[in-house]
């Protein structure tokens, strides 16, 4: 396909609440030409995430500064170099960074464009999601973090969602006993079924999720990759086995809370059983990236490791799908091939 | 000096509340003669600690079994094998292990009584302390959990305590910077002025702690020593370098509180910073007692290692010593020598 002209979807106004067409123009341009150390971009696939609502208000209490008004919505995006002003990039090279809602975006190299391994075996589409840092999320917060052994067993919550259900599978690469937590039948049914996880509770209708957890573990639990913290967090502590890790990966939901809420009651019992919690942030782990990205796509070229992915076709239909993630409606990762 | 008799004093009725001279008789009986397996030790350092006061109930609730009626009142002591009739044990062998208040225990060998070096240059007597489940509370807890590095920062609370003192210490002979929260004007001299810590904070008349610590540790901390829990631990969640440890020994104290107690506020740090908080009992680390009580005797020997050690003379007076560890009256580890 050749694309003559630039489509790109600009943000007109400060949406409130969720965003309203009225809120973008579409609009064709010329396919630019890259400044010296740029380069220029085919966007393949455009990841939409919940932090794009985030960018497009004026605050500036996110990571990035706020997308300007006039500017192509920011999203996370695969895309192959087609013009290059820039001696570290050739044409043909496959890149992924913060670029737009567009058909061609400028890049200024380094700073923000990362080459990515064409030779995965797999589509590029998935270093948006089980490649990229939802996946190894999983990858490094379960093998670098939690450190499993063969044969221990591992616990984790919000197990049917990006990260806990690649945790799961990973466990069960690794030789351990894979446990998961989630809020539904058919959740429940996917991760045991279709992921192999030998078991899982639903914690919204379980009843006492410590003896819930005890009936499903009775040997207790070697790691808890907690997703969520709170109430399932003081059950994992009442389960654990000696010398057991907890990684904590989410409970990024504390920030946006008022009022301070309480740690786990049960924190003490990482003293009786000699056991650890350990935050960690991805982030941190970006120059191992290619390391995991190569491991994942081998289990994923094996069928050792299933995910889920939404691939929406045409540009111009990013605003409408980019609502389905406040909806709920989308099921996986969600993108949109321009 | 040569006992020819074997005083022992005999718990005759359970003490309501601290014990009272009635609780107790004094006896003389002859020397006993070791059964087979069974050794003979002459107790030279007898150990007060407020344990004691658990084994004199009915109630099963601690470790051991209690006290018997008539039975000598138990506690640790370092003794000499004077007969054996158990090939493991020779004359004149240094043991350690829970014995009573008497001038000759009787012991079942192996599974009573630990021999220990004769040769380390110091009193055995600080066996029963700094040599002991305190000093190596502080020798595995900081090195094996906290695994300090050179020119790290280590905080450690209860800092003027059997464990906190050598803590701080420790942290200096290690390279690292030593801070100290204590609860007296004069505890914070001690550790500062004579045990070498590089600042310490009255958390008494500190004000907002968060703050304090943050004044005296501008770059945060590394290893954080946790004797206490609570706000202290908040507050020196909040002071936390990247890849942050929390050395978790006290806390212990919510073991007796009947109303679940909340967690810390912060934990959430741990995300933030990529830090961990691991708990341990010193009981796992029974098998190092020997290469931690090494090094813990050459560094006293050095001198680089001060510590507090009552000893008191006559077996008659453990009675009313036993006393001065819930008025607070002792200074430091209290021994009785018989």
């Amino acid at each position: 396909m050749t694309v003559e002209k630039n489509r790109r979807i600009l943000l007109r106004s400060r949406p409130v609440g969720l965003p309203k067409s009225s809120d973008y123009e579409m609009v064709e341009e010329e396919v630019p030409e890259p400044g010296p150390g740029q380069i220029v971009i085919r966007n393949k696939f455009i990841s939409l995430d919940p932090a794009i609502r985030g960018w497009m208000d004026e605050s500036e209490d996110s990571y990035l500064p706020p997308i300007k008004l006039g500017e192509a919505v920011k999203a996370v995006t695969v895309g192959e170099v087609v013009k290059t002003a820039n001696p570290a990039y050739a044409e043909g090279d496959l890149v992924m960074g913060i670029h737009g809602w567009e058909d061609y975006s400028v890049s200024q190299g380094e700073s923000q464009s990362t080459k990515i391994a064409a030779d995965t075996g797999v589509s590029p589409s998935l270093f948006l999601g089980v490649l990229g840092s939802t996946g190894l999320t999983a990858y490094f917060g379960l093998l670098d973090v939690g450190r499993p052994n063969a044969g221990e067993v591992v616990l984790v919550s919000g197990a049917a969602g990006a990260v806990g259900s690649i945790v799961g599978q990973i466990a069960k690469i690794k030789g351990c006993k894979a446990y998961g937590i989630a809020g539904s039948k058919k959740k429940i049914r996917w991760i045991t079924e279709e992921l192999g996880f030998d078991g899982a509770i639903n914690y919204k209708t379980c009843g006492d999720m410590t003896e819930a957890i005890r009936a499903m573990c009775p040997d207790g639990v070697d790691i808890y990759f907690d997703n969520v913290g709170g109430e399932i967090l003081d059950a994992a502590l009442m389960n654990l086995r000696e010398r057991a890790r907890i990684v904590m990966c989410g409970a990024i939901s504390t920030y946006n809370v008022k009022e301070p809420q309480p740690g786990p009651y049960n924190l003490w019992q990482l003293l009786v059983k000699s056991a650890r919690i350990e935050g960690f942030l991805i982030r941190n782990y970006a120059d191992r990236f290619p390391e995991g990205a190569v491991q994942m796509a081998e289990w994923i070229n094996q069928g050792r490791i299933k995910y889920k992915e939404e691939i929406i076709d045409g540009l111009e239909n990013a605003p409408d799908a980019f609502l389905k993630l406040f909806t709920g409606e989308n099921e996986g990762k969600l993108v949109i091939r321009p």
